[in-house]
């Protein structure tokens, strides 16, 4: 069994210390120094094992990036700038040192990356499986987070990146592919269709498996003062956007040929391709999946051209898919055909 | 199973939101105001079910507020000020909704008792034991936090309140002794002794199983500027003072007969007091035994008089223990025999 001491050693020496951190791992709690003038974001999230992730699936690097990435992506999601992070870690009992090496190996890059600094967290053994909480604290400048419940009827609906690919490597895991040790895509399935492009297969269960929080484009976003309303899609485009309509107390309308769909998903939703098929088709993966961990935001129709040159600016596709309006339901126009449809809440695993 | 968004949604009815908090619960993290010329300080603790607390000794709503008040008593070490919480919990799946609300209820309760504004958190299923991680966001004024470290040869060591009565609690509840639904003592153990003392018991398990974190005299110690370094007693005083040594880059002396042993441990440690005895003493309950979360904290000699008079400001008794010394090493003098002692690390439930 590893002793707490030890991991908390560990993460002791890998914390880089940051301008702004007084006092980091290694006190009863960390003290830092705000910004001036700036508002302080905090949030947190939980990763378990079986519910959030599974460790046949996933090395132990991904699962630490992925726990730290879902935290930053909602600081993203305010418009505004992660600074620090904690992590609650609970091991389970049949936990290596190695593995825990590598998952704050996957934890400490991600943080590196973005400049944030570990400055806590508690470890515990668990007689169950593996427990992670990561804790962000991020600013913003004073008055400039970007709430849920901003949006306007008229407001246009954008959202950076693209849909779906983090559903499909999801579909992926599930039936069986793998990405080995080596970074190859494997597993039986994989192997006996002989069918599967690897490249599309590959980014996919990454996409699922090691997300990129928007941390930069929140950021840009934010300070822009363009959005009315941001919210990440972790749930799925049609209940984070139900979430965004729910505070901002109006409907929308998302039209089906604007949304970017995932290359993956192009490339794979060939005539033919049965799992994503059975699943619903690649539709179902844009609009239902969920943890693609993009932004979904809105702004006032006049903020069309202006969304162009942020996109430039952060050299990410940022694609119009609809706008706010009035009631309370979401609408899906298919080329002039319109339905209502319910967000379906993106499950977890199990 | 009760759902996700349920959880959330009862969280949200019970916030109270304070001054200063702009966005809370409900948006993709939460945005708060910080104080004037204060500094941020962050830290979170992990309560697991089987390692932390055991649902069969402690009613949910204890099992709440003592998962907050550690954390709250890590900010009160720091003699710092806590503003906001989150709780991030993952949940049994056999776990009820009135058990939810009573733990909710627990968090909440001692909360609103400090005026600490809920923001945030997680919820999640756990396919194994309940876990809660809560986070604690305090300041302090501008360069008055108290590092473990700023201890010096000479300082004199102090102690707030009393120790040993919340490892005597764990010792009554691993023999058997129960708190039941009226708050009564109960338990077979209890009713064939005849011998216990119900007040003395009572205290002891509550003590054990809902400390109450001393945030107050934590903020006026940090306040006063006196306090050369402070943490709280999580561990016990041995390890804990041995933290502060380590940091501080010195050793220290304790006394036997200044040690304030808590009332329920001297009322109940009486000849023939058998469990006591089985475990080594009440000197060993005061010295060895964790989660007094009492404040131990390093003063200079001359701050003897302001420490009495910080004393009866704040009601509560502060007593001077020992004092920081030249070396490395924890020295404990019974009486003018002197022998150096080890850390004796506290160990969790199981």
């Amino acid at each position: 069994m590893i002793k707490e001491f030890d991991i908390i050693s560990a993460v002791r020496k890998r914390a880089r210390i940051n301008k702004g951190v007084l006092i980091g791992i290694g006190d009863d709690a960390a003290v830092v120094e705000p910004s001036a003038d700036a508002q302080l974001i905090a949030c947190c999230d939980l990763s378990v094992e079986g519910i959030h992730f599974r460790c046949e699936w996933s090395p132990p690097e991904l699962t630490g990036h992925k726990a730290l990435a879902v935290t930053l992506s909602d600081v993203a999601a305010m418009g505004g700038r992660p600074r620090h992070a904690m992590v609650s870690i609970a091991l389970r009992r049949d936990t290596t040192p190695d593995f825990v090496e590598r998952l704050l190996d996957g934890i400490f890059d991600l943080a590196e990356r973005f400049n944030v600094s570990i400055i806590g967290g508690d470890t515990s053994k668990s007689s169950g499986p593996l427990f992670i909480d990561t804790v962000v604290l991020g600013e913003c400048d004073r008055g400039a987070a970007v709430a849920r419940s901003g949006a306007r009827v008229g407001d246009l609906v954008f959202v950076t990146g693209t849909l779906g690919g983090s559903a499909l490597g999801l579909l992926l895991l599930q039936h069986g592919y793998r990405i080995d040790a080596s970074g190859r895509v494997a597993g039986s399935d994989y192997e006996s269709s002989g069918s599967g492009d690897e490249r599309a297969c590959f980014e996919a269960m990454m996409r699922h498996l090691a997300p990129t929080p928007r941390v930069n484009e929140g950021r840009v976003i934010g300070e822009s003062g363009i959005a009315t309303s941001m919210i990440d899609v972790s749930d799925g485009l049609s209940t984070d956007l139900s979430h965004l309509m729910q505070e901002s107390g109006c409907g929308a309308v998302i039209r089906r040929q604007s949304l970017p769909l995932a290359d993956s998903l192009r490339v794979l939703a060939t005539p033919g391709s049965g799992i994503i098929e059975q699943d619903g088709g690649p539709l179902r993966l844009a609009l239902h999946g969920g943890e693609d961990y993009e932004l979904l935001f809105t702004a006032g129709p006049s903020a069309l051209e202006q969304v162009g040159e942020l996109s430039r600016e952060i050299g990410i596709q940022i694609t119009e898919i609809g706008a706010m309006v009035d009631g309370r339901a979401l609408f899906f126009d298919d080329r002039g055909m319109v339905e209502v449809i319910s967000p379906s809440g993106y499950e977890h695993i199990i």
